[in-house]
């Protein structure tokens, strides 16, 4: 129960601590988003809490917005803190509907660290740049005594010009279908399997991906999008809770439709984690107005991103707020966000 | 000597580390950011080395700007990690002539964190905010593992619109003025003795302030600005070399007309420092071209944050790229840029 500290008034007890799950995506991360943050720094942006602001600037709609990477280890099966800090940043840009423009790119170091390890984070931040065709225009580097960091951490920042207007968690609506752009797992797998040094018999890379280019197929498809949504922390099932919860709506996906890949589902049983609520790097929903969802299906297939797109589920006016999986068997369950750590420094 | 690695270019040998003097703001930042960061990021935004990029978007001229703060110990006099992370990301705008309008906030926080700090630190970045008419419009949190880092880092970006156009440190010319705003030492030195638990006979508070106030005060005043720069990281000093050698002028400095309080001389003679390098986070240069300059200290004199705004050197065509300090016993001495660790975690 809380306390009131007229100094700090929080909604939380006075001897409350953070833990790893404030971090992970789930109900304690929305949480301290919605009694701390949000009431402290209260304006019209922060409240929207979408994947990154979006305001006006002259003749001009922005969308803005920031992410830290602490992943571990530095170097996985796929990819890097480097081009993770980039895919990571241009994805929430795209996820507004705007094009990635500009970044900044903000390190804290731990004494000691290699530079070469730095050199090839930096190339590699470079590489992904191109790749998703943005700029890194400027930067900041602080660095820690040796214990005082774990390595290496940094902050992406972007700058991106909205392009497509509305697109946003409210604007979900029963009858939407929801349109998945490929397997689910790797990124989370990728880093966990790397992390714990566990020994599978094949290789799981990360999907880590700058999502502009399909998403554009999308929006261009002449489908009506009402949301995009990429799903990172807490995988498939928070953000299909999250948008449930912020539209008020039910939300129905179909097992058989949702594809996992077999080292994921294998290293999920292993570990006992569920493949709906692992980490993803280059996956992302559409939420697209019944009669597109063809147009939006075969647009994304025409992009490398998207190969394995489909229909994985729709938008329903029954339990609103929850999301409910048809499992293969026929069975109907219904997917909890995630309320505790799952895998930490997965980004 | 660099040794050459196919897989990973870098100037510095393979063995090389990176030390606390990397995040100092002295010789080993800027070698890091010209020999590494701006080769492989290279675009003509990054390469201004400006406190922040400046870009048009449709009709207009933003500013943007990162800096991630690890400042240690998180409370001191005058301020805390909180206030600090919005006054030096708004006053980098400021820096570029622009007004700060949004910021991004990102946390990385350690398990285990007292939830009543972060409140207190959320409370403190809010009031700065309405302090420095911003708004915080996005963000993020990660949380690491008990001992991956020190309690907590933030980082904050800006976005501003830039209203005052040319200012920059290429901008600077033989015959301008250079008027500072204030005394110096305060923030440096404020934290150092938090720090150390030293004890002083005075208190010392940080001059921690945000500063588009008293630069739009110089900007309208008529006079001719040239460059604006706070003298953060590395102190007067270390800004003043920068600025010679980006201009490639020379710059004389006058000791009895830069101030420095009693406490903080007499903290820097304990502790063997040179108040010209000691961190500042409410002071700046304004760099004027002749004539302006009465008008200038006048307009910074009408603002509560630069009522002991003066003259304290010029900028000449004699010794380049260098800065020389005329002593008060009349001797003259080259001030360098700092090339050492000097005091870290500073912000």
């Amino acid at each position: 129960m809380a306390e009131f500290n007229p100094l700090c008034p929080t909604p939380f007890s006075t001897d409350a601590k953070i833990t790893l799950a404030h971090g992970s995506g789930g109900i304690p991360s929305a949480e301290l988003v919605s009694k701390l943050f949000v009431p402290a720094l209260k304006n019209k942006y922060l409240e929207l809490l979408h994947d990154g602001a979006v305001f006006e600037l002259g003749n001009s709609r922005l969308a803005f917005t920031t992410d830290s990477f602490v992943v571990k280890p530095i170097f996985f099966p796929g990819g890097d803190i480097g081009s993770l800090s980039v895919h990571g940043t241009v994805n929430d840009l795209a996820m507004c509907g705007a094009r990635p423009l500009m970044l900044s790119l903000s390190f804290i170091i731990e004494e000691g660290f290699l530079m070469a390890d730095l050199a090839r984070i930096v190339k590699s931040i470079s590489n992904a740049c191109k790749d998703a065709d943005v700029m890194v225009v400027t930067g900041d580097t602080k660095v820690v005594e040796k214990g005082s960091a774990d390595g290496i951490f940094i902050n992406t920042t972007g700058v991106g010009t909205v392009e497509y207007e509305g697109i946003s968690p409210k604007a979900v609506r029963s009858g939407d279908n929801i349109i998945l752009n490929g397997a689910i797992g790797l990124h989370g797998i990728a880093v966990m399997v790397a992390r714990e040094g566990l020994n599978l018999e094949t290789n799981v890379e990360s999907d880590s991906a700058p999502l502009w280019g399909p998403v554009e197929k999308v929006l261009k498809s002449g489908a009506e999008v009402h949301c995009l949504r990429d799903a990172t922390r807490g995988g498939l099932s928070s953000v299909l809770n999250e948008i449930a919860s912020a539209a008020n709506v039910g939300i129905e996906i179909w097992e058989d439709s949702i594809p996992v890949p077999e080292p994921v589902r294998g290293a999920c049983e292993i570990l006992g984690l569920d493949p709906l609520y692992i980490a993803n790097e280059g996956r992302f929903l559409s939420f697209v107005a019944s009669g597109g969802e063809d147009r939006a299906v075969d647009a994304l297939r025409s992009h490398p991103l998207g190969r394995d797109a489909r229909k994985i589920g729709r938008v329903t006016n029954d339990h609103k707020g929850s999301v409910v999986l048809r499992t293969n068997i026929g069975g109907r369950r219904v997917v909890l966000m995630a309320s505790g750590e799952l895998l930490p420094r997965i980004c």
